[in-house]
């Protein structure tokens, strides 16, 4: 039993246990300093830099209230700086107690020509090595006006649907093109990748089945066969991996089968008979698939299968080492409801109105905790659009253009290695021909290095070269130079004639589609680029972004994502790597690996980190999976048992379930910290079996609870590891390291702390950051080894990513923003950020509680408003002020999590003190008009809180009826101007019709007529 | 006199004049095709071609209506294809019977690389050469979301006010910055660059004073002396250069003088004594200045100097080989109303709202023709735009340590300059440091070449280092390296101290500035990415640009500006380089600028094109002179005079009389065609002095005239020479050439046909092309030999703009967008341009009348639409038709010109079919409205199109008592949608009020208050 007298006893032994830890941090300070020779050497006090500064301080825009803002802030909370800012809010005793280590902070030019000379350091080789990996052109106003757009990049996921329609049709569009392309009924809005699109179709086939067996076809590409694996590895799932002509389905034990077509050889099996024998066995028929190939080859759903998976890559999403990309998921129709990931919904509004929203919405939100399916949070938003405007801007006709035409130049290879003499594997290929060379393997890839070509080798001798639309004539010419071909491309067109054979595409060929696709005019109406352009500013224009208002989703750190950060992601040294190509082609991406994850373990206290989760919720999954590997390592295989307070994030259950745990949820006391009794006594409890405490900080409640210390050393004590969930970093950065106060792991997720934009519900990225003894258990890759080299030590648990390094190429942006920043800046924006969350709360003071704040009064950089109480008062709850705060122009801040029926705010030291004051006052409005409900001056039903947001058909109404003016209900505050009046474009979602009417694809056009969305007709009036 | 029966004798003699031609074709098209070696070598017919396609066809992403379309447009017309709509349209004696002789149209991917190679042939030295040109740090988010961002860069100039007030509000802040920086009173909106601004300055001194002598410093700029000179030499004014210091005014003689400081040397000087003697004397003195260097010294206005003038450039945009940038132009109150150029005023609108619009309007839009004071059309909106936001982001404390530090650096280089034993030229220095060599000029080149650095160097051995923002501490190491001296930048700036000793900025010195500037809020609220981005976006979305709707401005060819062409123009191999490096670091410019050439020469039929001209006007003006030189080379001087149908654009007559021509308007019959009995009797008349005629083609009426070949005929027969204004090129590509059918020299504005983007009213570029015997009179540049090297029989008439190749940045748009197009692609778009026009024209039948078509009933690629009788039938004008066009979305045609009471459409190949028959259902239903008010069911007074455009706070008013619904008002069609609705920000601009308070720099604050805006007051009800 645990007794606060024992606290000293094992803090002292804890101290022991920890005694690693200060000489790692000494030597990964030194180990940070040595690295930044050109910057360390700069010291901001010389003459020199007196008269003539090196740089314009680039922590200036991007912290938004400037020095005077941030006194009268101060001065309004009665503190005297910053520094005893900091001392109110944080606990004394995980204080750090200098800077950080890190270089000095440079500017956004001297950024921008580092980053020219890092990407220098990447070869530009040819890649045509397939493997879910093609070249893609993206259209270059998708480039310009999506991905370079902050109007598109900084949207948050689209959970307030009525300011978000333009990206919900678009994520609309991408389901139907998905669900389309592949013959399926339905598709979700993307997952994180090709592998863990599989691993989720592995579940789902599970959970449908009830059969514990799944099968893997050999011929998948190795990085999903191993994603597939390590899932299944503590899900009590067994995988079998073979071939699958020689699979026996006739036991019945199967939940299903994953076969790929074309398969990681190139080849396109015909599976009609594996089809009807799962048919006959029930069991579930997953294909793995490709976008390009299926334009013109029968799709999944045509042959018969149930689920198809892929990536979205090669449909103009560049390849970026690795991604970020969209695995896509679609599936027929009797799945929809456990389909894993969003889903966007076609439904209506309180006018009756069509509108789009996020389908099943509960499902994720508030994630159902240790029952949940999947632990998918973050999915591929800016990505998965891209690919949708690819689809519209080719239409059905171009894409199969496209398709045929790789086609042909792949025939016209394979004929080229024909009459030099190789074997070739197959002939039925799409876009991958691979060969056994007569010549031998060293001297193609002798011949592929000389012409700055990679080429896929198997160890096998044989070689693969996979065609993709970025090829031209020259390309063919030199591959066919490679392979020693007679002939020229030139020459064998000739002698191939118009209509080449092909075995799969040949009239009678059972592999040729036949079907149709993308016929919703939306993909048939914007071919020019003039049309595009509108399309996309069309929808941009519908949706509410941090382009116009702060967006201050508590737990969510919406700051700026600067275009300086931004820059590199779009140059071609750093988007147009293929993730397998050979190191020493890509070291200027190790280069910055390398740095980022020394900056890194800086700001943590940790002394690895992992770059291959895509997202935070892939973060919890690897770092939890690497705990329990460290646990088996030591022999103790029966700890399994995580610890969670009821407070976290529903992620943090559900990964901890999926990685194998079980799970017990610890008090929170009323203060919101946990309840220290409850959580001695179940470490005690489950002392023997205690894997891993998993805790958020500052905790969901927006607080620096003061026990943190205390309960890492509780954890360690009883033999557990400590989970750190790292999404509130931004409070911590430069102010406490959780390596240093006693975390183990913790995943960073770079699209909150660190710049990475939200991009409408993703792209994420969620490295994990562990302690030294953790780090031999670390995810690995089957095609790349991950960072650092592993020796025979290794005791990797798997890996969680299709790609090597995650979404690599969105890391130079948080790289940028610790470099920009440097150790002062970076702790001056945590410092600012508690300062706005603070300032916030006392401002509301009066008007609105703050549910929790520590001893001293502070909350942490962000902080819970409570508004159940009006539910009783006035019949508004708080959705409702939500909605009313879209008709002010901003954006909800997070509803109802961590407590049921509040709102969590949080700013970001971004927001200068004037947004800040003007979010303030719309709330404070609010709450006066709540106040006139209350005490009977406006209706308790009809008031314009409860029919918020209001839209310009319901305003602009002669028949305009309430028992308020129009000018309430569009204009309520003085700031609310029409030159800066952001409109939402449908009313309120009704939730309820659209999960009892699910609508996955886009509607026919005729659900828009006239006389439903009411326009001609009052028009006429 | 002239008979029909004489045209057939010269006809034959002018068959004789012309001889040179076939010839010169022939040579000109095998030129083109041997200089594309790469392209031409590819046929499209290939086997391989046929199996594998080169690229995607970027025409049809180009080209808005796909074949459908067109088959559909056609048949609507009783046409079978395009081939017989071109017969129809264009008279069979011009048609070209032949592709242009281009090379293959190339892909979007391919062209890039390509510029890519050519790019890197630009050498990326460090330039330090001043002269009115430095590096600058463009803030990246201003790139980013100003100058690569379709929403600004495709808006037109701001005619339509009430959908315009973002860019109107951005360039009064560029004038209130201009003003301010100034210490002057206002400020235009920008003219075309330093050079022009100083002739400007010119023209108008001598307006005021009448007096015929000017007066320029011998230390200004080399480049601004040529362009004075050469605007002088031809308007009676005698320019005398010299040291202002000998110059004597007392006799009361001269207009005006114009000194520099810092001057070209970079000394500054102090003027005390002739400001003194200038007041005396009633001599206007006007200020060339620098606007860095104003951040510290005395500003123009301060020192007593009336006007002011210099370049943007420094201000944050890139020096782009030369250009675009924008020119300033400031003066006191007194001159405002014969201020050159643009001036944005702030008025009110019909709410009695505040709002923007350009004041002094009519002076421009309807050019005074003959009575002009300046033919200035274009400005450089997008580039004073930027720099207006440079100024914002970087406020006045900001600019000051910009301006503070650069002068640092300077005063440490000269140190290190003294210290080596050189002997500096002035110890009263901003930024440039001048110097004598001990060691030889050829010492310090060779070490500056060396370090890949360009210094300036005079031919009296001395050399000029100008230091700019970008400078480095490495740089001034290389610089004091360069220079030999003995001391470190770090030695020398610990030897200065904290304060170094300044002559300029010293306590006591009369030159530091006192005057405070910026002081209005929009400098000192947007510091701040986030508070940037906003404000950017904010006053984007006020506008309306081609990502909204079509621009369907009769003759400016609002058509696609592809983000592929515009791409190359934000890359630092083109964006960076100075105008005045050696020709050996820009062969890529080189290269590009040739291939340009080649390209129009076959384009237009001419021999060679001068790039000097930064707008059309700027072309006309150096065509006309150039036309004027050349009959001076014949001994013809006495021929001046220059026949203008009086349908001409306004600019022609202007241009012409700033080229000292004398003019004649030619009448027009009632086809709209040139009255041919007219024009053969002036000609006649005037044959011993007819210099020139000049005529749009096709008309301005829209209409592809018969008799063009005759006309030109005719002015060659009585020995004139023929202008083609080329800003209706956009019918002809492909189609007919001027320089086959007897065109001598056009201006090419490759702001319309060729694709580069309006910006807000500027960038332009108005290259010339001419036929040979012209070439040697072509513009030429003091500083760097224009194209081609002249040899000792050069006749140059001068030079019209600072920049050798006037707006070279921007060129790459036009190469890329006719590499892409091909000769099929330009020729086919010139088709659906003339396809689009005919098209809604024909639907517009039986509503509106189209004024003038040819015989066969065909208009060109734009029609005149009539609405005159309206105003009779139904009290309304074409102002109101324009207005309420707003309401439906979009951007009204051309207004009144060339006939007023008119609206001039032009709907450009790029348009859609369902875009264009939404502007006709637009029309239509405005007629339908008309046709309300004339039948008595609708006020008179107060209707749908007097009350246009409708704006939310007049919409959205409880007190609505207006005779239609506010349904009417808001949303008049069916595809006026809120998802789509663009709404003005204001109400109807009262144009005379604002012209009785002129207003031209920023509003305080206060006249924003809320009763003006009337929405507190309302949201209060």
């Amino acid at each position: 039993m645990y007794s606060r007298r024992g606290i000293e006893v094992y803090r002292r032994g804890a101290a022991i246990y920890r005694v690693w830890r200060p000489a790692e941090i000494v030597n990964k300070t030194t180990t940070v300093a040595a690295c930044f020779h050109r910057s360390s050497s700069s010291s901001s006090s010389t003459p020199l830099d007196a008269l003539f500064p090196r740089h314009e301080d680039f922590s200036k825009r991007h912290i938004g209230p400037n020095g005077q803002e941030q006194s009268a802030m101060l001065e309004y909370l009665g503190l005297e700086s910053l520094e005893e800012l900091t001392k109110k809010a944080v606990p004394g005793d995980i204080l750090l107690d200098r800077d950080l280590d890190l270089p000095e902070a440079i500017g956004e030019y001297a950024l921008l020509k580092e980053l020219e000379d890092i990407g220098s350091k990447n070869e530009m080789y040819r890649t045509f090595m397939g493997m879910g990996y093609h070249g893609t052109l993206t259209p270059t106003t998708i480039i310009r006006n999506i991905f370079e757009n902050p109007g598109w990049t900084t949207q948050y996921t689209p959970y307030q649907a009525e300011l978000a329609q333009g990206r919900l049709e678009s994520l609309l569009n991408y389901q139907t093109m998905i669900a389309d392309l592949m013959g399926l009924d339905v598709s979700n809005a993307s997952l994180l990748d090709e592998a863990t699109a599989a691993a989720e179709a592995m579940t789902l086939c599970q959970r449908h089945t009830k059969r514990k067996k799944f099968f893997i076809d050999m011929r998948c590409h190795p990085q999903t066969i191993s994603v597939v694996k390590t899932r299944a590895s503590v899900l009590n799932i067994e995988v079998v991996e073979g071939d699958w002509r020689e699979l026996d389905l006739s036991e019945g034990d199967f939940s299903g089968v994953l076969v790929q077509y074309p398969d990681t050889d190139g080849h396109v099996s015909d599976f009609s008979d594996l089809i009807t024998k799962a048919k006959e066995s029930k069991t579930l028929v997953v294909g793995c698939t490709d976008l390009l190939a299926v334009t013109v080859l029968r799709p999944p759903g045509d042959i018969g299968m149930d689920i198809a998976i892929g990536t979205n890559q090669r449909f103009g999403v560049p390849l970026g080492y690795g991604g970020p990309h969209a695995g896509f998921f679609a599936c027929r129709q009797n799945f929809l409801r456990t389909i894993p990931g969003r889903v966007v919904g076609v439904t209506r509004d309180s006018g009756g109105r069509p509108a789009y929203r996020l389908a099943l919405q509960t499902r994720e939100q508030h994630i159902r905790r240790d029952k949940a399916t999947s632990n998918i949070c973050t999915a591929q938003a800016l990505l998965a659009n891209m690919s949708a405007m690819y689809a519209i801007y080719h239409g059905p006709h171009g894409l199969k253009e496209i398709g045929q035409r790789i086609h042909n130049g792949a025939l016209i290879l394979a004929e080229g290695i024909k009459q030099a003499g190789h074997a070739l594997h197959s002939s039925k290929f799409f876009d991958t021909v691979k060969f056994l060379p007569t010549t031998g393997q060293q001297h193609i890839r002798d011949k592929a290095i000389a012409h700055k070509i990679n080429l896929r080798y198997f160890q096998d001798g044989t070689v693969a070269i996979a065609l993709d639309e970025t090829v031209g004539h020259q390309d063919l010419t030199d591959l066919l130079n490679i392979v020693d071909s007679p002939a020229t491309p030139e020459e064998i067109a000739q002698q191939m004639g118009p209509n080449p054979q092909s075995k799969l595409l040949a009239p009678e060929s059972i592999h040729r589609r036949l079907s149709s696709y993308l016929t919703h005019p939306v993909f048939n109406s914007h071919h020019s680029e003039t049309q595009l352009v509108r399309y996309m500013k069309q929808l941009e224009n519908k949706d509410l972004s941090l382009v116009h208002s702060m967006i201050s989703l508590g737990s969510c750190t919406m700051k700026l994502n600067s275009t300086t950060e931004m820059m590199p992601c779009t140059w071609k040294e750093f988007s147009s790597l293929h993730p397998f190509v050979p190191r020493e082609q890509a070291l200027g991406y190790h280069h910055l690996l390398d740095e980022l994850e020394q900056l890194l373990c800086e700001i943590t206290g940790y002394d690895e980190i992992c770059f291959q989760p895509n997202s935070g919720a892939q973060g919890e999954y690897a770092g939890l999976r690497t705990i329990m590997a460290y646990h088996q390592s030591t022999g103790e295989e029966q700890r399994n048992m995580c610890l969670i307070p009821v407070s976290a994030h529903g992620t943090n259950p559900a990964s901890a379930q999926m990685a194998g745990m079980k799970i017990t949820p610890i008090n929170v006391d009323k203060s919101g910290a946990v309840d220290m009794a409850h959580m001695a006594k179940m470490a005690e409890k489950f002392k023997d079996t205690l894997a891993c405490f998993m805790i958020t900080y500052p905790s969901t409640h927006g607080v620096f609870d003061k026990d943190i210390r205390e309960l890492c050393d509780m954890v360690h004590h009883y033999g557990g590891q400590v989970y750190l969930d790292g999404a509130n970093m931004n409070a911590q950065v430069g102010i406490c390291r959780p390596g240093d106060f006693g975390s183990d792991v913790s995943h960073l997720n770079l699209h909150k702390t660190f710049c990475i934009p939200h991009g409408g519900g993703g792209p994420g990225a969620g490295p994990i950051g562990v302690k030294a003894h953790l780090r031999p258990f670390l995810p690995s890759h089957p095609v790349v080894p991950p960072l650092g080299t592993f020796g025979p030590g290794t005791a990797s648990f798997g890996s969680v990513s299709s790609a090597p390094f995650g979404s690599s190429s969105i890391l130079p942006i948080s790289w940028g923003y610790i470099k920009m920043m440097g150790p002062k800046g970076l702790r001056h924006a945590s410092q600012v950020a508690i300062l706005n969350a603070n300032y916030m709360s006392r401002r509301l003071t009066g008007h609105f509680n703050t549910l929790f704040t520590n001893e001293a009064g502070f909350c942490a950089h962000e902080f819970i408003m409570d508004v159940r109480p009006f539910k009783k008062t006035a019949n508004i709850e708080a959705t409702d002020v939500a909605k009313r705060l879209q008709d002010y122009g901003f954006h909800a801040p997070t509803l109802s999590w961590p407590v049921t029926g509040t709102l969590m705010i949080e700013p970001t030291e971004s927001e200068d003190k004037d947004e800040l004051d003007r979010l303030c006052d719309a709330l404070i409005a609010i709450r006066k008009e709540i106040q006139d409900i209350e005490e009977g001056r406006m209706d308790r039903d009809v008031n314009p809180l409860k029919m918020a947001p209001h839209i310009q058909l319901d305003i602009i109404n002669s028949k305009w009826n309430r028992p308020y003016t129009m000018e309430m209900g569009a204009f309520p505050a003085s700031f609310v101007t029409p030159a800066t009046k952001f409109w939402p474009t449908v009313a309120r979602i009704d939730d309820a019709y659209g999960d009892q009417n699910l609508m996955c694809t886009c509607p026919p056009m005729s659900s828009y007529s006239s006389d439903e969305n009411g326009v001609e007709e009052r028009a006429a009036v």
